[in-house]
């Protein structure tokens, strides 16, 4: 490989110190470290980082301020909370509420994936515990996923678990992962995976052990990071820009489904049950 | 996994005794087993289950009936004849007859596929044998595939071998399981794989000692009605839409494509030249 | 498998003596063996095979005489250079030229890639030395890859390396043989891999040690002609046509795209570079 890629980046001030620029927001918190261009976008919403209107309209504005600077170039996704990386989608915001919420809030849920599956940055999931649902979606939306080692931590797309059906650019993502008798299978089934199990299935690319993680990330993403952006960005384009146009051509469509879906009585009764179910197991 | 996941699902009735409700038709045996929601559809048509107009227009109908039973989830295919699965089309229905039947048969063909890569149930292949051609297609249309443990059974599109042409979605279906590299390669060699390389190649899910077969599809279809019908098979649609929608919408150029193809003087040769060697072997 | 197969093929003509004519250029050489219907194709242009504009139409007339001539059915693609396959496309074709030096250039390299992909022959790589980008593109182009099973052979669309971005059909190519993850990460990356990785991957179809690889290579050959030519090439059209059409749709339009592209006075000066450091390492 010739050193010589690296020419066409602009190289990054160095100065005597690194300085890192921070910020944090109720759910989340952002450590930039400008002599690299990395950003650590660490979730800290207990107890299972659910993905609420609030985390999800947080994470949309620090994405889009770590796109908007150019002091940063990559950014890296991983958990303040132990041993879950996110548990998907907040089922109390699918509950109850009245249809402009549930609108509301799946365009927040669309405006994320949008945003980080067509991020121009490097981005890279540091899964360091289980990711069901829409936290798989978050990894999956990634250039890249390391997970920690340990067999209790499951990730997968389990919706069908729970009655409810992962829109098509969920699927279309996992199939761009896993290829489609992986995705046809796991999706109909609702299969969370165990961290090895996931890494035989391409559906994580790397297991490290849980103590090495982050260090891990930070070289996998140095190692990306060794790339002019340039092409590197356009030819991310490339590969994704047909699946994120068809959320895009679709978005009002998709909104009024998953209203209608989630509206049905049958589907409130179950995600009612569902939450009683937790509540008890406090 | 939650058991929640259940509480959508209509309990199915369960009597003291576990009704089994069956009907037989020249080529295919179907029993019902309505304690469990499953049924049992096992080919019987010796000396190889070859795919006549007769044999499909009983599947078709037998898959009909048990799609409009309510008492009926899940259905696995089998055979009732040793160690076949089903050899695929009938070569006489393509030898010496008129375009009309051509045409007739070719329908009955596209309806097999249709219906089942399409069926709203759960679909299993317990696969029993070998499994070549249109017998392999049936078993890429299910759901899962299991698969007898003796390297003597193989599987494959072998349709080149014959010196004829698998159509577009018979390609389509072979590239949504294994991928398009095997595919492609498979299709121009028309290979015919063990079962052993069958499983690592992914045509087939699982592999099981044969007298454990039935036993294991049995448990396998549980797991699949474990979860919420509503929600399996709206994401079954998702998964297979396009690919049925491209038939649907080509069908009668199919057919067409089909009439001029095997009336080719040069490709009646073959398959007489085939039947002559059949009968020999006997 | 019906020995049947081969009975709606013409018998090749097969004298005492097996007659072999050869045509060479300066920059290819071809040998084809009328009793088996097989030419081999050897890059014989130092130091590296790169794919300048002479080599590329050297190549497009050589291929189109062996598509032409009825006694080939099957080439073989192989170097004549210790070590190298085809270092790829060469820089100073696109370095400090005129437009229109860039856009016969460009089209020679989709009407290789047109061609090649779209060949009615069985197409085959014996890839007996490193093979990056365009080199690797010509191996994907082929129906099957076998390379020398040696760890300091490398293989990979490498382009990003570069600071260049790989076209869509190169991506398209790539894709069908390795699937979409893979293809992601390896184009951002410009990964190259050594033989046995690019074999884990589906790179390539077969290592084999350097001195079997021409015997494998007319081996594996002999397998792809057993079968009927029809059926195999309808086959094959059926499996490339999309990825096929849509090159030759958007063609004048990929011209200018890489026009514009490799016009930037950025990706000129760090070819100028790359070029420099490549001239000192001799």
């Amino acid at each position: 490989p010739p050193a010589w890629g690296r020419a066409t980046q602009q190289p990054p001030a160095c100065p005597p110190l690194a300085p890192r620029r921070g910020f944090s927001n109720n759910k989340i918190l952002v450590e930039l470290d400008e002599s690299k261009g990395v950003a650590l976008m660490k979730f800290k919403s207990p107890p299972v980082n659910s993905l609420s209107l609030e985390f999800l309209t947080e994470f949309c504005i620090s994405l889009e301020k770590l796109e908007n600077d150019r002091a940063c170039r990559g950014v890296i996704l991983t958990s303040a909370v132990p041993r879950i990386f996110s548990s998907g989608l907040d089922i109390t915001e699918m509950c109850g509420k009245s249809t402009e919420h549930y609108a509301e809030f799946w365009r927040a849920v669309q405006e994320m994936w949008l945003r980080l599956y067509g991020s121009n940055m490097v981005t890279l999931a540091a899964v360091n515990g289980s990711s069901p649902a829409g936290g798989c979606l978050m990894a999956l939306s990634c250039d890249y996923r390391i997970m920690g080692e340990n067999p209790k931590f499951s990730i997968g797309l389990n919706e069908a678990q729970l009655g409810i059906v992962a829109p098509f650019w969920f699927k279309d993502t996992f199939v761009n992962v896993v290829g489609h008798r992986i995705a046809e299978s796991s999706l109909q089934l609702g299969s969370l995976y165990p961290a090895p199990e996931a890494l035989r299935l391409g559906l994580v690319d790397e297991l490290v052990p849980e103590e090495k993680l982050q260090e891990k990330a930070a070289a996998v993403m140095a190692q990306w990071l060794a790339l002019p952006d340039h092409a590197r960005q356009l030819t991310k384009s490339m590969m994704r820009k047909a699946v994120l146009d068809r959320l895009a051509a679709h978005r009002e469509e998709d909104v009024q489904n998953f209203i209608s879906f989630i509206s049905k009585e049958s589907i409130q009764k179950s995600l009612r049950m569902y939450m009683e179910m937790l509540k008890k197991k406090k």
